[in-house]
């Protein structure tokens, strides 16, 4: 089990690797707005997790494990914006995905996943959930 | 804002009250399986953000504040289960819940609400999200 900070960290490390081709501590340090200290410590952790390799002055590379992990953290991180984007969320998208995406496990990914694809095929049944925003106050569910 | 733990509190003050008529510290501590000092000082913090009164060896009171916030985190504890089951959650729901509610506003709760009342005029629909789940392997979003 890993912590949020943990998968955050993992699931940039992905990013950048797929943007890239490499990814250094320096980059991430960046990418992520910390202390150089701290990516060096979480690089210990999600080497101990097996998910990277790393020694110094050379590169993060990812492991099997951590590119199959890292896939589907980004994967988690796209279906939930689009989601509340769908929902037609006007703000914080960013900032509740950040939050809840640590706490939803896959199977719940997945049946996410497919209400996207259900409004996908029936943009009448997405109008029709977009329209009760302008009749419904909260909370009367 | 409060802290996940503080509304955590709240939530189970507003549920206490509803239930029995009023809120003892004690009963607090059972319901949430937390020391007794736990207790003392998240009364003490719900007091200062105008949530609730209490004096020493009375009953726990909820302001008028305090009972409209309760009333709202119930009410989003309660949607996001039903949301959950309703997608066919089999395992999980009530952690999940426990750690995605602090992360989701009010307005986004209202399109979720609304996302309820859709599939229950539209049972057809959501058997068809639901049938998706036989068909599809996680993740090819
Ligand atoms: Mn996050
Ligand atoms: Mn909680």
């Amino acid at each position: 089990m890993l912590t949020e900070s943990m998968e955050d960290y993992l699931e940039m490390i992905y990013r950048l690797n797929e943007e890239k081709g490499y990814v250094r501590a320096v980059d991430l340090a960046e990418a992520l707005n910390v202390q150089p200290s701290s990516v060096t410590r979480m690089i210990q952790k999600l080497r101990e997790e097996g998910l990277i390799q790393y020694e110094k002055y050379r590169h993060i590379a990812l492991t099997d494990k951590g590119r199959r992990l890292g896939y589907f953290l980004v994967w988690r991180d796209t279906v939930l914006k689009e989601f509340l984007t769908l929902l037609n969320a006007k703000v914080g998208v960013e900032e509740q995905v950040e939050g809840i995406e640590h706490y939803i496990t896959p199977p719940t990914m997945c049946l996410i996943r497919n209400l996207i694809m259900y409004f996908r095929a029936h943009p009448e049944g997405l109008e029709e959930v977009q329209a009760m925003s302008k009749l419904n106050k909260y909370p009367e569910g």
